[in-house]
């Protein structure tokens, strides 16, 4: 993998916030990559923590720097859940969903108590919706479901992969929907959940509580959620 | 199958709105049974019908009764949906899942322009709740799931099935929460749908467009939906 000084940065900034008797959630993807090196050192250098992946490769990763995973029937908190986004706006709303891991990331960022989004600045934007949404659904005649948000206006396009349908971790599809602008992020989310055979969506609008954006020339900008005491359904 | 003459009657009902050149989707269950038992008939008289299946136990049933099934990219319209419910209340609200096809079941409800729910006069209740609501989930991480909805006051139990965990067609687990009374069943379904790992909830609220509830003496009772326009999303 290229070095690429935003992410390294933002991913690096990021193993700061890990305290030694944490549980830490580890995300997928580029900017993640740098954290859980970073967070390698840290517990090669001695510092005990556990964590728990959102994905084969990440999991693979963590094990190769030595970070101790555990299975989830043995997870009582997860402290901090470090990931990447493909789209962030200041209001630390994002999209996520490009690797195709939205499901697993989304169950690990609900479950932490602190989400930490690392990216770079080409991830920050004014607002969502140019990367296209991802959308995962059941294989189940999930012609009817592609049917459903195509009526909604979701300009829903079927992931492939090599020429074949793309299959996600959780043997399901996935619709990348094309909505340019999304005017009104809670309210998309909300409609999309109340499909039959919408599994989860790319949107994650009240899990981070920091973004951590690495710039070019190796600097760090932080935006940070107001606290609002304990997310809740 | 013996014989029970309220849910024979109410599903031989259901059976007499379907006309030639439908496509009907066809449900799951011990009074979804009878009606395709009857439509079996229609079909081998000589009405042209096409269907589609919410299990596969009942497409090897329409198979056996010669009904034509056809695959999902072939669907244009699904005209009249025929299935059973766990409970239903008189606002033609559903609690659907007991034998865990909640997800298909509900893919093909929302397709269709109706939704005729066969049922005996023991499903009709006051307020739903006492039976436990399915609510399907993804296997990954899904003790964190149900975390989540034992906060939420869901009271949920893992089902199993022959000591092992149950798992859906669709390769997922459910967990079976026993609200015991739902005040609030579009709240309850909205907070479930936003639970990251909730695939999908047994709360079908405004999917049926008529009861058809069989009683022990033989008659029939219809409760109707007033007309509401095209439900959409």
């Amino acid at each position: 993998m290229q070095t690429d000084i935003g992410k390294k940065a933002a991913g690096e900034k990021a193993a700061e916030y890990i305290k030694p008797g944490m549980t830490v959630g580890l995300g997928t993807g580029s900017t993640a990559y740098y954290a859980i090196l970073r967070i390698g050192e840290l517990v090669r250098a001695g510092m005990e923590i556990k964590a728990v992946a959102t994905s084969e490769q990440s999991e693979q990763l963590a094990r190769e720097q030595q970070i101790p995973i555990i299975p989830f029937d043995k997870v009582e908190k997860i402290d901090i859940d470090i990931d990447g986004a493909d789209e962030a706006d200041a209001q630390l709303q994002l999209i996520k969903g490009g690797g195709g891991a939205l499901l697993r990331e989304k169950i690990i960022a609900v479950a932490a108590k602190e989400m930490l989004v690392v990216m770079d600045e080409s991830k920050l934007v004014k607002q969502l919706g140019k990367f296209p949404l991802p959308v995962e659904i059941a294989t189940f005649a999930w012609e009817l479901t592609f049917k459903q948000l195509a009526a909604s206006g979701a300009n829903p396009v079927l992931r492939l992969k090599d020429n074949n349908r793309f299959v996600t971790d959780n043997g399901n599809y996935i619709l990348d929907c094309r909505y340019q602008k999304i005017h009104n992020a809670a309210a998309l989310e909300a409609q999309l959940n109340s499909v039959p055979g919408v599994v989860e969506n790319g949107l994650f609008l009240h899990y981070a509580s920091k973004l951590i954006i690495g710039y070019q020339d190796g600097t760090v900008r932080e935006i940070t959620r107001p606290y609002q005491g304990k997310k809740s359904f």
